[in-house]
């Protein structure tokens, strides 16, 4: 009965949820999150109350605040950014009989939400029977248009269900919504206390506008709505503006077998610079395409836009429903996340709630932007082009630290450096590497020569750049580079960290390159032979430490000397560690919080030999205690890759259902991107075996014992392919555009119209390896998952 | 003309100053400072004003405030702590016919402060016309008292020197002085922006006390105020208290030819536990005790004191005058930082100045208590019973960090951790084994098997285990202690650092030793023979790591890997470093702030060979650029001990002088005790070689080419003896007490009442080493500096 507590059903199109639990909102306020990388709204029932924590994110707009130091140092960011809640253009209250509807009181006999992946919409059915008696059935829909970036529509269908009543309908526009800050930190508390003041309110006929600013950051923002009613004879409407509030309110008498119906068009924009006349007329002007093309024109553009993404992008996964059901559910709000983000970043959280301050972090890069890359790849080309805008910060951070190039933040939201503990922060510089890997492979993904001419090669060099300045040859001729953080958050601060310099070793490669196919751009910034012959040799000469005694690499240099983690003395209830150990201890034993070697395995395959891969991995799996949401998915791509493909799909099963199983107990504060973006990882790369190191794509599929078929698809140049993986053998096909020459377990072959059929080599992966006492992950069973599905019917 | 420019007059007993220059108070106030350990006043003038910046300090008594973290972890400490200035008792106000005496004013024909090492007061002499042209010369003369602890004394003397007039003397006790806060931080301003609540206040005839208590640490502070009056008849007085001043007022026509004479006598005390009425009967008591003695006769036991100081611990220089007194100087303040404070910690500024929070760190037990143990056994040892009185606290901390026994915070008051930056607080454990050694070196020095049973070998054994739980036995049986911070703060949280190993090392044998001296004391804390034999085999098989390819000790693992610093690129005002460059840059460079491994060569001298000193301390003078005042003294310790005399010397002038040429710009918040304790390390470690590895004591005396001849004086198991440098041979001859063994340059002879005269060997030292560019320490000359002298009198 376990899918029937955790609340959603199962189903392979839709995320559904029957029945109210106020104390799950939060949770669900996430996963039914809409959102198309430019507007988010958080899944809040339409009331307003109940809630969780209601939220209504714009892509960039975020208010800043001091951060404090105790001990304060050279360099240390001294401002914050933190994301606002803005103008809250989701609520529509209802009174029946002049009794508010409000699911707390009176009775529900049915009450459902359904997130479509298909229509890219929120449904919610109710029927309810206020405390006097009266019953009536609530139907909404709302969506966030992927084709209309600005417009938020919400269509609200009030039924009498035992005779006339009176109805009333409010529609709000409501800013500095009072919210439950979970910050501990007093200043980031206040800073989102009230944060927005008003600039400008008007109100006429079914319209409404507000204009706020923020307090400190300065940013500007406007929303406006506007309204259709259908509703019996006798409508009375009124309309009123203030400083924080603009509302719609509608009454009418309802007899039973008729149906009230509200359509409210919501318009948002924002800006650092824009004035309020401008932004009104911004708002004003999305309203007005939304009306145009209404409210059924809305729905089919969204259900069209869908339709070409899941043609891309779908994956199938035959024998285990409920990841056939999260692993869609991940590629569909992956897709909200970065569709219509435009130079803006893609944050941890994407709009789905206030987590992580919505920062973006590496994780954009190293796990969401591949997903894109070969699905939508117009949104990874603009999260990268946010990089590219920010590259003057990044430049004047780089040189604030004495170094060359371009240095960019750990977390932000506009790109200046945010993080206040720089050994886990400013150290980790291998997000600029990573950086670089995502325009490597979005250039070879696409061959997009204009993204690269205006882009790509100047992110590249300048990266180059960083690197070439944080490292050195030593007396040996060996290019080190000392004194970072790689990946795994239980480790700071060391030398030659693997991953950190096969992935400068890589950004070199790819900026020599890059410079070399465009030498104007490349000399444009002042890049000549020399320079491309410094990094040419920097990246042979990279140092990356290895353990002959043991015949593993160490994570970093000495990690392998270190004391072993007591995992037998460390009782359950203290993870994740970090919250019970201090960082000093987890520094310097061999812990291990997420993938960092083993990332490296991944996506640096190709400096590695299969027995390596084999040793290292074993060797990690005894120290790695996922207290990472950035762990299981590249686990489970290399698990499968060295053959324990039971083993891989207990991690794929982890990765994809994180949010879904709420198993991090953080959900409430928005979904894990990197996460989400691990179930596609595990499936593609993991038993798909794609890697595409150096733009060639290469696929090793292997199909674990629980299940019997995955098909995938992606698009590569502009053609589109998919592959069908069976037990014994494996399919390509080409769905448009030229054929593909990929390599299939070793042997070079094209993708084309004609389906062909490859045999799947054996493997023989050795003995299973261990986890930390506990930290095993669970252990997926499709059967038992289909037997709790009939039972939950 | 230096001296002039720089103020102080050279002479061999004392400091004077002649003159007022405003702007130069603040570091006059910190070098003319009275204190006993006790109680600390800083060297302002009595009116008041013009100031820099008031102090009254009593040991131990401090405001907490809440230490803010942009980013928490686990472990942080959550309090901080700051020295509060308490009730100001210096205060005497004088009105000159209704005009204020102030020297901003009118004009001061003559005005001379003098701070006498012999007499341990401070007096000063002032000719003042005011500007309606009245003349009076002012005498004052103030002492905190040795024997007296609770007692500070002042006389103040007014003479009309043109004819008779009216004078008006106020001698106030003031609660919450406005001052100005350094601090940068909001949270200790507004701690020490009126930090004092009144509790009680009273005044009657000439004596008034006023109690107050902190706001947040709850501490609570008594100081009372009696008079002696000489004056002629016709004297008119009046006393008042309320919450924050009591106020003696005096008022006569004085004739010219006639003085008037006020003797104050300031009585203070606090507690964290005891009442009002108790601390209240403390004050009086005090001042019953202080006017029973007298002012003649608190002025005669003050000179007692101090003779019997100077018997046991002067330092002679002859060929250097400035020298000279910097010497006496430094060991004036280091005794007045010590004598008294009986279980309380000495503060990195003693009782001086409010740098540092006036908090205690491992510069007490690595620097000031050396000189202490062969000076003033006691009050070592009364520095060694309050780390042992914090022992719940670092048992407290230990258990926090996941750690057995002990662990002594890197910054405190009251033994509680106060450092908000880890990487360079808590990670630098060799403060625990910095207070091992002191307990180990007084032990050795003066046998006190009492303290050894009441708090040595429970500080021992605790520290051996801390060190136990912090170091593991890797797979080749070597003993690592990964991950801490050494004395360098310019390097952080690495393996292996070996100042660090081998003072752990020296920890673990102690510890063995002393608990098979006293077992019934270390089975009270289970010790058993398994336990020691660990300490012991964990001693044998420290891991000290050795660059074999550079034939020295890599301060750290790895150490000698690193890029060396660009020292020819970084301009001189970028100096500290750590004003200019992040920690992470500093961190992974090859640049020293402190000696760290030369700390290591002079306190574990018997872990390297002559060769491997003189290489070690080449390879580290070229990178060790001085940004630390805890630095110079001991280069000028190895620098001697390898044969670079002329660098010992310059460095030993460094050290002797940091205070009085305020090196490092900073002075005005107090003096710098461990720099302070660098100069008699550099006479007697120094140019005397004395080591004391073993509690064996051994001398290698050699003077520098510019001096004539060196004395010292030092005690060791209640005899003193002394120790007299010539060019070519020393002489040792016991003062009083048993003959004491000792080694000169490796021959071991007794030092008996004869005195005995040995030849001094000569030393090749090689080519001189070098240090960063313009990092080099001042070349001192003392011929130009007799010159300066000569010319400035």
């Amino acid at each position: 009965m376990s899918l029937v507590t955790r609340g959603y059903e199962c189903a392979p199109w839709e995320l559904r949820w029957r029945g109210l639990a106020v104390d799950q909102l939060q949770r669900t306020e996430s996963t039914f999150a809409l959102s198309n990388g430019h507007i988010g709204l958080r899944g809040t029932l339409e009331e307003g109350e109940p809630r969780g924590l209601p939220g209504t994110y714009l892509n960039g707009f975020y208010e800043e605040h001091e951060l404090p130091y105790a001990e304060a140092g050279y360099g240390y960011p001294e401002a914050g950014q933190t994301v606002v809640n803005v103008t809250d253009g989701k609520i529509i209250r209802l009174l029946v009989e002049d009794e508010p509807f409000d699911m707390r009181y009176g009775t529900a006999p049915s009450h459902e939400r359904v997130l479509d992946f298909r229509t890219g919409t929120l449904t919610r059915t109710t029927e309810w029977s206020s405390p006097t008696g009266r019953h009536v059935r609530v139907r909404t829909q709302r969506l966030v248009s992927f084709t209309q970036r600005a417009v938020v529509a919400i269509r609200y269908e009030v039924e009498p269900l035992d005779g006339k009543m009176q109805l009333v309908l409010q529609s709000d526009l409501l800013a500095n919504e009072p919210i439950e800050s979970d910050s501990k930190d007093p200043r980031v508390a206040a800073a989102l206390q009230s944060p927005l003041e008003s600039e400008f309110f008007l109100a006429d006929h079914y319209r409404a506008v507000l204009v706020h600013q923020t307090r400190r950051s300065g940013l500007r923002v406007a929303a406006a709505m506007d309204h259709q009613i259908e509703s019996p004879d006798g409508l009375r409407t009124d309309i009123l503006a203030e400083e924080d509030l603009a509302r719609l309110s509608i009454a009418v008498d309802v007899p039973q077998g008729k149906v009230l119906r509200l359509t409210k068009f919501v318009g948002y924009g924002w800006s650092a610079q824009r004035s309020v006349p401008a932004l009104r007329a911004q708002v004003d002007a999305a309203l007005a395409g939304a009306l145009q093309t209404g409210w059924d024109g809305l729905l089919a553009e969204q259900r069209a836009f869908l339709d070409d993404f899941w043609e891309t992008a779908d994956v199938e996964i035959d024998g285990d429903p409920e990841l056939q059901q999260a692993t869609r559910f991940a590629l569909f709000h992956i897709l909200q996340a970065g569709a219509r983000g435009e130079s803006r970043a893609i944050p941890g959280k994407g709009l789905t709630g206030p987590g992580y301050d919505g920062h973006a972090f590496w994780d954009t890069e190293s796990f969401v932007l591949p997903v894109l890359t070969y699905s939508v790849p117009e949104a990874a080309r603009d999260a990268l082009r946010w990089r590219h805008s920010t590259l003057p910060k990044a430049r004047e951070r780089a040189r604030q630290l004495g170094l060359r190039g371009a240095a960019f933040p750990w977390r932000s939201i506009n790109g200046a450096e945010c993080s206040a503990y720089w050994p886990a922060g400013t150290a980790a510089f291998h997000v600029t590497a990573d950086i670089a890997d995502a325009v490597a492979r979005y250039y070879w993904a696409t061959g997009d020569a204009e993204f690269e001419r205006q882009c790509g090669t100047e992110l590249l060099l300048e990266t180059a750049r960083l690197w070439m300045s944080l490292g050195h040859f030593d007396r040996h001729g060996r290019f080190r580079i000392d004194g970072v953080t790689g990946p795994d958050e239980y480790s700071a601060v060391a030398d030659n960290n693997v991953y950190t310099n096969l992935m400068a070793q890589r950004n070199f490669r790819e900026a020599a390159a890059s410079c070399e196919r465009v030498p104007e751009v490349a000399s444009l910034f002042g890049v000549d032979g020399t320079e491309v012959a410094g990094w040419r040799r920097a990246a042979e000469q990279m140092y990356v430490p290895y353990n002959e005694e043991l015949g593993v690499h160490p994570q970093s240099e000495g990690f392998t000397e270190h004391l072993d983690w007591d995992f037998a003395g460390t009782p359950m209830e203290n993870y994740p560690l970090l919250l019970n150990y201090p960082y000093f201890d987890l520094y310097r034993k061999q812990v291990v919080k997420q993938a960092d070697l083993v990332l490296a395995l991944h996506l640096r395959g190709d400096a590695f030999t299969p027995e390596q891969k084999q040793r290292n991995f074993a060797y990690y799996e005894e120290r790695t205690v996922r207290d990472s949401s950035l762990s299981a998915g590249t686990q489970s791509v290399i698990a499968a890759e060295v053959g324990h493909l039971d083993l891989a799909y207990d991690y794929l099963g982890e990765a994809a259902l994180t949010d879904l199983h709420d198993v991090h107990n953080n959900v409430r504060n928005g979904l894990h991107m990197a996460s989400l973006a691990g179930a596609w990882m595990g499936v593609v790369a993991g038993f798909g075996g794609m890697r595409d190191h150096d733009g060639k794509l290469t696929f090793a599929p292997r199909l674990p014992p629980a299940l019997e078929r995955i098909q995938f698809r992606m698009c590569f140049r502009e053609s589109r392919f998919l592959v069908e993986i069976h037990r014994d053998d494996a399919t390509y096909r080409l769905l448009s555009g030229k054929p593909v020459e990929i390599r299939h377990h070793g042997e070079p072959m094209s993708v084309t119209e004609t389906a062909t059929t490859k045999p799947i080599p054996p493997i023989d992966p050795g003995p299973p390896p261990h986890q930390p006492a506990g930290r095993e992950p669970t252990r997926r069973d499709p059967a038992q998952v289909r037997r709790n599905i009939a039972a939950s019917r």
